[in-house]
């Protein structure tokens, strides 16, 4: 079975108060995406690997990777306006039928295991997504004030999010609209349920000076 | 007007997979524990600081005192079978008026600025606690799945969380339930109000080898 990941920086590091995008940026002896893409290859030598990233950073990036000799194959696909946009600029660069992952270029320490778990599990379930349990207490804002619910009544979502291609296609063939979070509710949307599988706590987002400071630290 | 804090450490350690309870386990030169006692000094010379510790580690704790020359000045009392009956107990060794916090005893990374803002704030709003933004996509799990809520409708709850010390009494004179996840649940089971004021996003709470990787990392 073919197996794809579009993993999206679309990154333009305004977040990082800092003018390089912060999937460039660097953490250990090389930049943040480099290491993200290191553990797709390890996950799979035949994974095919897409990298969507602003028209503009590409030059950039094939500097980047000159400079550092990297070496994971992969294919450049156009950013878009939004995150949306840019997934289906990726998608149109993959051939199914297969399994497709959707992943964000600035989670580097997402486990092998993860992702061969949420590969396996999309063969049967054509869509599921890694989550793990919040580990704080959580309130919900209302009209009127706020309240305490239970945290075990919740998962906070992760990367990769995997589908069955020919689903993640029909469900990016339908009209943008700004309740698309993330790939999953785009698939929800269509109706189609989701599956959860378990993530691993460590894959965080780094999108802030805290975020890359605690990344340096876990590598 | 006076100030409390009571520092709650109730850990036995099993999540951390030590025989060392968490709130002892050495991140850069000392405990945990210590580094904590030690924010909430800088924030006020003149904080009266209460340590709640399971009585069998109370020993332990102060030959961990003696070997670090530790000299944040704290009385401690005697850790109860839950949360609440371990602030309980922390309370009781509280003389009103004035404005009490309670501290999770592994959270060394609250900052000075976000103590004083609460304890500020509970001058008039008599029920603070500190929170942050959900950075992930939430998910909430239903009787038949589960479903992509929207993440800015929720905040995770931090510590210190800081009351008016008669409030705080009045509400652990309550009958204990298991609805009081935090201070904050106790305080609004009397149908008081709480009061949000911005935490900061490094004062995670240290309960896995992960955090505690992370913590050495922040020092």
């Amino acid at each position: 079975m073919k197996k794809y990941v579009i993993i999206v920086a679309g990154g333009k590091g305004l977040r990082m108060g800092s003018d390089l995008p912060k999937q460039f940026l660097p953490m250990g002896d090389k930049p943040v995406l480099m290491h993200t893409l290191e553990v797709f290859r390890r996950y799979d030598e035949t994974l095919q690997i897409i990298v969507v990233l602003p028209r503009e950073q590409q030059d950039f990036w094939k500097q980047l990777c000159q400079k550092h000799s990297f070496a994971v194959e992969h294919t450049l696909a156009d950013g878009g306006e939004t995150r949306f946009h840019s997934v289906k600029n990726g998608l149109a660069l993959v051939q199914g039928p297969g399994l497709v992952g959707v992943h964000d270029g600035v989670r580097p320490f997402v486990s092998v295991e993860v992702i061969r778990r949420c590969y396996d599990l999309a063969k049967v379930q054509k869509a599921v997504i890694p989550v793990v349990d919040v580990v704080e207490t959580l309130r919900h804002l209302t009209d009127t004030g706020s309240e305490t619910v239970s945290r075990n009544d919740y998962k906070l979502v992760q990367t990769p999010q995997v589908f069955d291609v020919e689903l993640l296609k029909q469900a990016y063939a339908q009209e943008f609209t700004p309740f698309f979070t993330d790939d999953a509710s785009v698939v929800e949307a269509m109706g189609m349920p989701v599956y959860l599988a378990e993530g691993n706590r460590e894959n965080i987002k780094i999108t802030t000076p805290f975020d890359l400071k605690v990344g340096s630290a876990l590598l």
